[in-house]
Order: structure tokens, then C-alpha cells, then sequence
């Protein structure tokens, strides 16, 4: 028996990637050139399956690139002119914030504790070009509520509000009018292997890139947002990509249309709902986050304390292996990841094994 | 019969990667953190087989990024306050003259015409940071011969010397006393999918960078070179890496080095001669280059002029996939790699069709 991956990112597969992965390597996908007709045929596809999988807003372009994490460094050189804001509850978003100050940018900051939201109604009143906060704190397991994402935009309406949904995407439904840019990586919910980044940006961002670009304020890269996007409308990319990754993605996002999103959408709350209950009722362990409100569904996060890596080798004797803590929290905390390749019967023996943990 | 890719890259997969990747499958590798141990123990033993195979000397280390046309940016950044020369003679050094002076800093061009070098001899008498050049231009299959390369560093013995060799690593025996960076993608000569950079920076690289560092020059960016580089000496990276492509990284390379480098390089001699030999003396096709010195081993491109599509729909009828002219010359010219894992067969057999082609 394989080990099963509730690790939250890398994590399992999605359970038709090994598949996929055997016919690329048939059909030699691997091979093939990023300038020719077939790529551009799946690069095509993957945007289009993406497309229909979130409900994506026709004046949003997808772009691709290596990781998320380079993305904060892109959307500081493309729109942060004066200042951006940035919502602090976890490690990821405050590695966003870092980036803009070490480019030498203006960046503000509002904190709060791990396993907290910053306090969104006691906002600066300050003009910011871009707005940075997480969807889903993969650090924390913290999910921000859709409606704060909303009042973000009214107290806001000139700045750019870029959501990081790493960890949640496709996952999570999101009201694509509330943003401007959302950004994921596809180790995590999409279920592939590391090494493509996930870049959703609409017409507004685009059109503040060009402006940035025409007064001479955007960095010149083979790779910035301009040449990115401009790329992708032909479905090519700069550089060569990770074409095989593209690939993946676009079977695998078909694969989850086939299946539905609705049906990934619940069954990613059942497996939420039963570990969340099992903890809240667990005689040594808790669940980290306190305000039921803000349990992310995709990442749920056990205060495990000094049980930690009892708890971990345990699940791992039984062929389960979750994550340890994030950062400051290696070694007291357990994290899971409730993506949708981990099944119904997966995660509930997983909650009946933790349940039975002392 | 699957197809069989001559395509200059991506190219044919090493004939071992397919193996691998199923063990991959298997393992699950692209679930493990890559911050675990395994993930350490396998970029370990990546540095490793590459250090054996190529013969890197012990003060250069590698650095993987998700592409090499990157690297051209990190370099850019980390080296060039005063100015680069540019040896042109091509479209990827061009490109990387391009990215210099489009990131506002001064650099200097010798160009040459396609198809040739440019000349050594009558280089300007300047001070430069560092110079680019080419080992092996994908774009017209002309190499530079290694002499060259050392004169250079005789010349500017205060700049760094920095090898594109993105088209020939590890096939060329390079003396890595007269370089102190070479990079490469690895879906070229090492046959694997791409995604993936190999950056080889000596001491002497670390130590400019680390100087630009102190004196506040060096772009603070979570990827760029000393973040890079102290992430590597723990065989680390910044964040989420092509997790799955450093492992077929480490196994291609061992492969590699069981079949012998010696081999390889014996055999890539061989492949190329059969296709020279056959081009020059053939009715209405010639090598595009001209002067038998500056002749690729891993790249040979034939000038087809208005035959060109016609000879690249004959091979792809018997399965054998050649590559285009590139840039300028597509339409007019047709590309030929001859990598490690084409084998002798597989050469014979394509130069004999060529032969025949009227």
C-alpha cells in the first residue's frame, strides 16, 4: 500500500495525474515544442476548463508561471507605485509584504495573531495601489470570509485587491468581482506536481500594468506581467515553460469539470465537517483555529503541542502522512489537507485513526 | 511507433526518464515536502552525479531555478554595476544583451553574423563585470571553440565569464577554470521535461554577488543568487521547487554517469560526423555553417532554404521529428540535435533518410 498524502502542499495527486502523466509520455508531450499547434491546443484547453471550473469572469486572462511564490515579486514591480496594505495573519501573507518592503517599495501592514483575521473594519485611511491578503493561510488554517473580501473592495475601490488562494483554489467559490488578480499553486487543491504557478488577473490589473508600463515605471524582464499576459493570449508563454505541467493542468481541471465542482465543493465540506467535529471533541487535541467562522475547509490545522511528532508517526505507521506545523509552529501543531483528490472513505479514516490517538 | 524528437529542445526524453518517473509514481515523490529529508537527500545526490559527470570543480556550486532564460535577469542584478560585453552571435545571446540594457544597466555588443563568431581577437579594450557569451548557439549550431573561452578570460582577467552552454551541458568538456558560471536547461542535452535550470556559479560569482549584497546593488528578491545559493548548501531552495523534475535531474545524471561520459561525448562525435559528413556531400542540402571548426556537435543545422518544410514533413512521415529554423530562419533552415539519448541507430538511420531526400 502507498502512502496517502494529507500533507498540505506538496500533496497527494489528484488520483488521475499518474494516468495522464502515462499517456503525456505516449503521445510525447514532453517533447513537443512550446511554439508549435499542440501546445498551444492544451494551453488552450487548460484555460478553458479553468475557465468553466471557477465560473472565471470572461475579462480575466489565465497566465502561468513557475511558482506562486515569484508572483508577489511580478505584482510589486507591476503595480506598486505609491503604497500597498497587506492583511498579516500567517506566514504566506506575510512573505508578500517582506517582498514589497525589500524591493523597496512602501508597504503597510495590518497584523494578527496566528489563528486570527486582521481586524477588517478598523482599516487605514490610506490610498494604496494593491491590496494583499490570503484567502486560505496555509500556515495557520485560517479562511478569510468572503463577505470581508467584498467590504475590502468598497473601502478600497482604487486600489487592486489581489487574493492569494494557494491553498484553495479550485475549491473555494469566489466572487470574482471582489478582485483583481487571484493567484494559486498547483501542488496544493489542483492536486499536480510542484512547479507552475496559477495567475488570474481581469482587465483593471491589466490596463494599471500597461500604465505602469507606458510611464516607464515597469520593470523590463523577459517575464513580467505585460509579456505574460501578452503571451497568453495566444497561449504561448516567454520562455519555455513547464509543458508538461501545463499539460497536467489541463487534464486534470477537465477531470474535475467531468466530476463537478458543486460535488468537489461538498465533499470538501463532509471531510471538513468530520474532522472539524471529531476534534472539537477530542480529549487531547483541538483544533488550532477557535472561530468556526474562519476553519479553512481545505487546510484544518490540530494544535497538537508537544504530541506533535507522536501524533505524526503515529498517522505515518498507518501509511498517513500529514504535515507538521508551519514555521514558528514546527513541532506543536499537525496540518491536514482536505483537497479534492482525498476521498470521502480517505479522510474518514483518517478521523477515526486520530480519534483513537491518545 | 512513437515519434522520435531531433527537435532541438524540448527534445527526445533521456531514454531512462520514463522509468523513472514511474518510480517516481510509486514513491511519491511529487507528494514529499521539499523540505523533508528526502527531498534533501535526492537535490544531494542531483549536485552530486552532475559534480562526477561533468567534473565540476569543488569551489563551483549548483543551483537549480525553473528556467535558464531566468538566470539571464539574476545575473543581470547580481553582477552588472558598471557594464557587460555581449558576444553575439545568435539569438539567445542576444537575448541576454537585451535583458541587460532593458534593466537600465550598460552593456556592450560584438555581434557577428549568424552562422559565424564573432571575432576573439579585436574585442573592446574595457572593463567589464562580466561577459556573456555562448558556448553553443541554439539558434545557429555554431559552437565556440574552448580556446576561445580562455583567451577571453585572459583578456579580462577581473570579469566574470559567464557560459551560456544551455544546448551542450554535459556533453562538452569544459574547462571550468576559464568560466565562473555556466548554466543550462535541462531539456536539451539531459533529455528531461522541461521546467527546470541548472546554474553553476564558483566562488569567485558568490563573492561579487555577496559584495553587490553589502553595498546595497543586489535586487532583494526571495529567488535571486545568494538566496539561491545558501539555499542550495543545505540542498534547499527558496520555495516550492519542480520537485519531480529535480529527482529525474539526480537519476538522469546517475544514468549518466553509468553509461560513461566518455562514452557519451565519443558517441555524440561520432552522430555528428555521420550528419556533416552526409550534408556535405549532398545534392540540394548543406550544413548552414561553414567553417568545419565552429560546427555544433549537439545542434546541426542545415541550410534547406525553400526545402525546408518539405524535408521536415518527409522525416515527420517516417516519425522523425526535426526542428524548424529558428527566429529569422524559420522556413529556411532545419535543426538537428544530436543529444545523449539519440542513439548511433537512431542517427544512422535519419542521416540515411536525409541523404535520400531530393
Amino acid at each position: 500500500m502507498r502512502n496517502v498524502y494529507f500533507t498540505p502542499g506538496p500533496s497527494a495527486l489528484y488520483f488521475t495525474v499518474e494516468h495522464h502523466l502515462k499517456q503525456a509520455l505516449k503521445q510525447g508531450i514532453a517533447s513537443v515544442s512550446h511554439r508549435s499547434d499542440t501546445f498551444k491546443a492544451f494551453f488552450a484547453e487548460a484555460e478553458s476548463n479553468l475557465r468553466t471550473l471557477v465560473q472565471l469572469p470572461d475579462d480575466y486572462q489565465l497566465v502561468f508561471t513557475h511558482s506562486a511564490s515569484e508572483i508577489w515579486e511580478k505584482m510589486t514591480d507591476a503595480f506598486v507605485a505609491g503604497k500597498s496594505l497587506h492583511l498579516v495573519n500567517g506566514a504566506f501573507a506575510g512573505k508578500f509584504y517582506k517582498v514589497v518592503k525589500d524591493l523597496g517599495k512602501q508597504a503597510d501592514s495590518v497584523e494578527a495573531p496566528w489563528g486570527e483575521l486582521p481586524r477588517y473594519a478598523a482599516l487605514p485611511d490610506t490610498e494604496y495601489d494593491l491590496i494583499g491578503l490570503v484567502h486560505n493561510e496555509t500556515s495557520t488554517g485560517v479562511k478569510t470570509p468572503l463577505a470581508e473580501i467584498g467590504r475590502l473592495r468598497q473601502q478600497y475601490p482604487e486600489a487592486l485587491i489581489a487574493l492569494d488562494a494557494v491553498s484553495s483554489l479550485p475549491v473555494v467559490d469566489l466572487n470574482y468581482a471582489d478582485t483583481d488578480m487571484v493567484y494559486a499553486s498547483v501542488q496544493k487543491a489542483f492536486g499536480l506536481p510542484a512547479g507552475l504557478g496559477v495567475w488570474l488577473l481581469n482587465d483593471r490589473a491589466r490596463q494599471r500594468a500597461m500604465a505602469m508600463e507606458q510611464k516607464g515605471l515597469l520593470r523590463q524582464t523577459l517575464h513580467n506581467v505585460t509579456s505574460l499576459i501578452n503571451q497568453a493570449k495566444n497561449h504561448q508563454t516567454p520562455s519555455t515553460p513547464n509543458i508538461l505541467g501545463i499539460y497536467l493542468f489541463a487534464k486534470v481541471t477537465g477531470d474535475m469539470i467531468d466530476r463537478g465542482i458543486r460535488q468537489i465543493r461538498n465533499d470538501g465540506i463532509y471531510k471538513a465537517a468530520i474532522m472539524y467535529n471529531m476534534l472539537d471533541q477530542h480529549d487531547v487535541l483541538r483544533p488550532f483555529v477557535q472561530d468556526k467562522a474562519l476553519r479553512s475547509d481545505t487546510i484544518i490545522v490540530i494544535d497538537s503541542g508537544p504530541r506533535t511528532h507522536h501524533l505524526l508517526d503515529y498517522l505515518a505507521r498507518h501509511k498517513m502522512i500529514a504535515g507538521n506545523g508551519y514555521g514558528k509552529m514546527k513541532g506543536k501543531q499537525v496540518r491536514i489537507a482536505n483537497f479534492p483528490t482525498h476521498s470521502k472513505e480517505q479522510f474518514e479514516m483518517l478521523a477515526d485513526l486520530i480519534e483513537k490517538f491518545k
